[in-house]
C-alpha cells in the first residue's frame, strides 16, 4: 500500500507557540511539533506535513488542496474553532478522517470557547493533552487508516 | 442608457461546485453558472461578471471595487452568510441593489444556518432554487434596474 | 404529458394587495398577479389557479383538495407563516413540490416575522422580489416538474 | 359632520359572557354590553355596532369591511390576543384609531397571556376594568375622533 | 341514569387519516375510528359522536355546543395543540372531563410539538398508542363518569 | 357615606409634563391634570389629590400614608414601572383598589418598557389614552367604590 | 407462543402510594396496583411483575436484567423522569416496547416537570389517568406484542 | 519511584459494552478494555484498575477511596457526565490528575449531551477515539506523572 | 477589646412590619425586633443599632457611615434585594462581614424574587426563619468577630 | 411533651469534611458537627441524629423513615441541591418542618450552584455560616416546634 | 459667546473615591477630580460644576435643573448605569450633549454591568481611562459645543 | 528614554472613511486621521503608524509584528469586533497596553454590535467620540506609557 499522506493544519496565533507564556505552554515551537510528528509518522508509515496560517481563507485553500491528495487531516483550528462555518464546510468536502486537536482544554476557558463548529465534522477530538495531543492524534489516525 | 454592470460574488467552498456531491448539487460548475449568467445578462442588456473567493477580505475588496463601477450585486455568501458582519458592512456601503442567493434551502439545514447577517441588507432573497436561483436573481435585477 | 396544474395560495390580508400602501406595494392587485401567473403558466405549459383566504381552515381545505389533483403548490402564507403548524402539516401531506413566496423581505421586518414554520416543508423560498416573486417561482416550478 | 361609525369586535369564547363563571364575570351578556355601548355611542354622537366570532378569519373579514366604512375599531381579541399575527396585520391596514380592551387584567393570569400581538398596533389599551372598559374606550374614541 | 354523551373532536388534517403514510399510520380512517368508538361506547353505556374540522373556529363552536349537552370531551387537537389558546379557553368553559389524545408520541417529534396548550385543561393525556388511544380514552372516560 | 379620598401618584420626570415635546404630549401640565381630576372627582363624589416625585422612596412613603387614609390609588409610575419591586410591595400593603395609568402606549416603545412590575398588583390598566386616561381611571374607580 | 413477561418498574417515592395525600391519590397502594396488573396480565396472557426502588442505580440494574428476559417494560420513573439520562440510556439498550406511565398529569405541575428524558425512548405515554393508567398500558402492551 | 496506581472508573450502562450495538461499538467488552489498559499500564510502569457501576453513589465512594491511594483517575462518566454535580465535587476532592474519556464524540449526539459537568475538573479530555481513547489517556497520564 | 458596633439595616416597606398581614408575619414590629437584637447584642458584647428606610439613597448613606465606625452589617434589603446594584457596591466598600437576612423564604415567592444582587457580597444568608433570623445572624456575627 | 426527634441529613462528599481544604473548611469533621448538634439538641430538649450518604436513594430512604418518626429535618443536600427532584419529592412527603443548610455561600460559587430544587420545599435556608449553620438551624427548629 | 456651563454628575458610591481600594483607583478624591475639571474647563472656556449623590431622585432633580441652564452634561451614573430607566428618561429631556464616563472598564466586570441604560441616550462614552476620562470628556464636550 | 512606537490598526471598511455618508462621518479620510495622530504623537514623544486592512489574517500578522517592536496598540476592529476570537487571541499575545476605539457608539446600533470580543483584552475603550477618539486614545496611551 502506498504511504498515507497526513496534513496537520494549524490556525491563527499558533505560529507563536513556544514564544508566548512558555511557563504554561512550554518552550516547544510549532516547528518542533512538526518534526516530532514527522518522526512518529515515519514509524507509523505515514508522510506528515505540518503547516500554519493566520488566514481563514488560506486554511480553506489548504483543505481543498488535500482533497484527493491526502488521506487524513489533523487540525488545530485555534480561535477559528468557535467562529468558522467556512472551515467546517471545507472539511465536509474532504473524504478522509479528520481529527480535531486543542493543546489546552478549551472547556476550562471562557464560555465562548466551549462551542466548536469543527466538532460537528471531526471524527475524533483530543483536547488538553498539550502538544502530545498531536502525537496521540497521529496514532489514532494510523488505526483509522490501518 | 449604458449597459448595466452586475457583479456575481461567491463565498467560500463554492469553487468546489460540481465536484462535491454531484448526486445532490449536479455536475454544473461555477464556471458553467457564470457562463449561463453572462448569456442571460446579454439578453437582458446587462454585463455580468462572476467571481469567487474563500477569503472574507478578498470579497470585501471586490464589494468596495464595485462601488461606483457596478450597478448591482448578486451574492451567494455561503458560510460567510452566518458569520460575517464585515461583508454586511461592505454591502451597506454599496449604492445599488443587492440580491442574496443560496443554492439549497438553508432553512432545512442545521439551526446555525438559519440566521443570515446579509439578509439585513439584501433587497431580495432567493433560496433553494438550485443554480437556477442565479438566473432568477438576474431577472429580478433587470426589473429593479429597468 | 398532461398539462400540470399549479395552485397559488395566498394567506390573510393579501386580498388588500394594491389597495393598501400602494407607494410601497404598488397598484397591482392579487387579481392582476393571478392573471400574470396564468399567462406565464400558459407559456410554460402549466395551468395556474390563484386563490386567497383569510381563514386558516379554508387554506388547509384548499391544500387537501390539491392532493392528487395538482402537481405543485406556490404559497404566500402571509401572517400564517409565523403561527400555523396546521398549514405546515397540511403541506406535508401534499406529494408535489412546494415553493414559499413573500412579497417583502420578512427578515427586514419585526423579529417575530423572521421564523417560518412553512420553510421546514418548502422546497424553495423566494422573498423580497415583490410580486415578481410569483413569476420567478413559476419558472422554478416548471424546471422542477420538467 | 357625519356620525362616526364604530365597530366593536369580540374574539373567541366571548359569546359565553354572562353564562360562564357569573360569580366572577357577572351576569351581563355580550348583548347587554352591546346595548350599553349603543346608548353611550348615541350620547357621544357615534353609531356603534358590536359583533363577535370564534373564527379568526371572520374577524379579519370584519376588519377589512371596516376599511373606508368605519372611523374607529374597539377590539377585545380574547385568546387571539396572544397568537394572531394575522389580526395584527388586518388592523394595520385599517386607517382609523384602534383601542384594545380586556375585561380582566391579563397581566394577572398565566404567563402566556402577558404578551399581546395586538398592542403593537393599538393606540390605547384598557385592561381589567370589567365590561365598563368598553364604555371607557368609547369615551376615549370620542375624544380621538372629536 | 341517562346514557352519557361523549364528543370526540379532531383537529386539522386528521380527515386524511388512513390516506397519508399508511405504512406509519395504518389504513384505518377517521370514520373507522369513529365506528369503533361508537361500538365500544355502546358496550360502556355511552353515546359517542366523532367529528373533525380543519377550522379552529368550528372546533370552538363544537365545544360550546357540548356545554350542557355532552358529559365528556375527547379531543385530538392535532396541530392546534401547539398554537391555540382559544381552544384551551373554550375547553375551560366546558364542565365535564376532557381527555387529550395524540396518535403518535408528540414528544418524539420536532421541539415545537412538545408544548401543548391543551394539557393545561385536560384531565388526562394519552399519547403514542396509535388509534387505540381513542379506545383507551373512552375506557378512562367511563370510569370518570361511572 | 363619607366622601372617598383618592390619591393620584406620579413617578419620575412627570413634573416636566407640558414642557417637554409639547408637539407630542400637548401643553397640558401635571397641575392641569390634577385640576381636571379634582373637578371630575367632585362630580363623582370623590376627593382627589394629585402629587409627583422623582424619588422612589418618597412615592413609597406616599403609598404608606394612604393606608387607612385613602380609599383608592391611581398611579402612573413612569420609569419606575419597569424597575421598582419596592413600589409593587408598597402597593401590596394598600387595602383598596389600584389603577395603573400610562399616558402613552408603553407597548409601542422600547422592549424594556414592555414589562411592568406594577401590573402584578394593579386591578386595572389604562394605557395610551393620553391625559384623558386619568379621567377614565377615576370613572372606573367610582364604579369600584360605588 | 410462550407467555410474555412484563416488568412494571416504579421510581422514587412511589412506595408511599396510598399513604400520602389519599384525598388526591386515593387509598390504593403500589401493592394493590401490582395485584390488579397481575390479574389483568393473566387475562391477557402476560406474566407481570411490579417492583419499585428509590435508587437510580437499582432501576438501571432491573432494566439490564430485563434484557433477553422480559418482552416489555412499563415504567413510572417518577422524579427520575426529569433528571436521569442514565435510565434513558438503559432503556435504549432494551429491545422490546417501553410504555411510560404517570399517575397525575405532569404537564399540570411545575415547569421543571414538563420535560421527560424518558419520552425520547418510550413508545407510548399515558399520563393523568390515575392508577388506571397502568391497566391501560398493559392493554396497549398486549396489542403491541400480540 | 513507587509504581503509580491508576483508577479507571466507568459510569452507568458501560457494563453492556460489547453486547449492545456491536456494529457500532465493536465486540470489545469492558473487561477487554481493562485488560488492554493493564498491559499498557505495566509497560508504562503504572498499576491500573478498571471498575464500573450503575450507581452514582458507588462511583463517589470509589473516588473517595482513591484519595491518598491512587495517583490518577481516568473516568468515563457516561450518562452522569451531564447530570452529576456530586461526581464533580468528589473529583474535586481528589489530588491527582483526572482525564475524562468518552468513547463516542458526545458533541455529535443530542444537545443535552454536549454539556459536561466533569470537564470543569478534568485536566484533559479525549472524546471520539473509541476504546483506544482509554489507551491514549493512559499515555497522557504517564507524561503527567512522569 | 472595645465593644463591636453592629448596624442592622432594613429596606423598603419593613416599617410596616407587624401592621400588615399579622396572621402571616405576626404582631412583632420592627421596633420590637430592634429591642430584641439590642438585648442579645448586649449579652454577646456587641452594641446594636437597628434602622430602616424606604429610600435606596438613605440606605447607601447609612452603609457609608458604617465604614470605619461599625464592625459588621446585618441587612434585610427587602425589595432592593432584587434591583439595587448600588447597595451591592456600597456594601463592597465596607470592610467588615455582611449578613443578609430575609424574614420569609424568598425562593418560595415569585420568580423575580429568586435573584439577589446582595448575595454576591454577603458572607452569609439566613432566609425564612422569621424575625428570629435577625437573632441568628447576630450569633453568627459574634462568632465571625470573636 | 415527648422529646422531639430531629434528623440531620448530609449529602454527597460531606463525609470528607475536615479532611479536604482544612484552610477553608476548618478541621472540624462531620462527626464533630454531629456531636455539637447532639449537645445543643439536649439543651433545647431535642434528640438529634446526624447521618450522611453519597447515595441519593439512601437519602430518600432516610427521609421516608423519618415520616411519623421524626418531628423535623435539617438537610445539607450538597451537590444534590442542584440536581435531585427525587429528594424534593421525598421531602414533600414529610409532614414536619425542613431547614436547608449550606456551609459555604452557594451564591458565591459557580452559576449552576445558584439554583436549589430543595428551596421550593424548605421552610428556612441558612447558607454561608460555616458549620455553625447547623446550630443556628437547630435553634430555629426549636422555635418552630416549641 | 457666553461661557458654556457644564454639569458633571456622579452617581452612588463615588463620594468614596480615593478612600476605597487606592491601590486600584488611586488616591485622587472626587473633589480633586472636580478641581482638575474646573481648571481644564477654564482653559477651554467652560464653567464646570461637579456634584455627586447616592439618591437616584436627587440626580434626576439635578438633570431637570440643568434644562435651560447648562449646555452639556457629563455623567458617571455608577451603579445606576445598569438599573435606572428614570435617569435615562430625565437625560432624554435635556437638550444638549451628554457624555457617559466610567472610571474602570465596565465590560471587564460582572455580566450585569455590561448593559447600560444610559448609553441609549449618551452622545459619547469614555470608559476605562481612569479619572482622566473626565478630562477627555471635557475636551470632547468643548469640540461638540465649539 | 527611547521614543515609544504606537501601532494604530483599523479593521474592514474603514478605508472608505470620508467617502461614505460624509454628512454623518464628515469628510475626513483615514489618511487625515493618520496624519493628525502622527502630529499629536510627535508632541507626546511617540512615533505613530496608522494602517488598515479588510483581511482578518493581515490584521493578526500586524499584531504579531508589533510584539517586541511597538509599545502600544490602538485598534478600531470595526466589524471584526463582534466576530473575531482570533484577533482577541493575537492581542492577548501582545505585551503592551491595548486601547479599543469605535468612531460611533456601538451601543446605539443593532444588538449584534453590542458585544465585543476585543473588550475582554482592551485596557480602555473609547467609543462615540468620532475621529477625535483616536486622539483621546493617544493621550491616554501617553499616560499609560509615561
Amino acid at each position: 500500500m502506498a504511504t498515507a499522506k497526513i496534513e496537520i493544519l494549524n490556525g491563527p496565533n499558533l505560529n507563536l507557540l513556544g514564544q508566548r507564556q512558555p511557563e504554561i505552554y512550554g518552550h516547544e515551537t510549532l516547528e518542533d511539533v512538526g518534526n516530532a510528528c514527522a518522526r512518529l509518522g515515519q514509524e507509523l508509515g505515514m508522510q506528515v506535513r505540518c503547516r500554519q496560517s493566520n488566514h481563514e481563507g488560506v486554511l480553506i485553500d489548504m483543505i481543498h488542496d488535500a482533497r484527493g491528495a491526502a488521506q487524513g487531516i489533523i487540525i488545530n483550528p485555534a480561535a477559528f474553532t468557535h467562529t468558522s462555518v467556512a472551515i467546517l464546510d471545507a472539511l465536509s468536502a474532504f473524504e478522509g478522517p479528520v481529527i480535531e486537536v486543542h493543546i489546552s482544554n478549551i472547556h476550562k476557558r471562557e464560555a465562548f470557547r466551549h462551542h466548536s463548529y469543527i466538532s460537528a465534522r471531526a471524527d475524533a477530538l483530543i483536547s488538553g493533552c498539550g502538544t502530545q495531543g498531536y502525537l496521540l492524534a497521529l496514532q489514532h489516525m494510523a488505526r483509522l487508516l490501518g
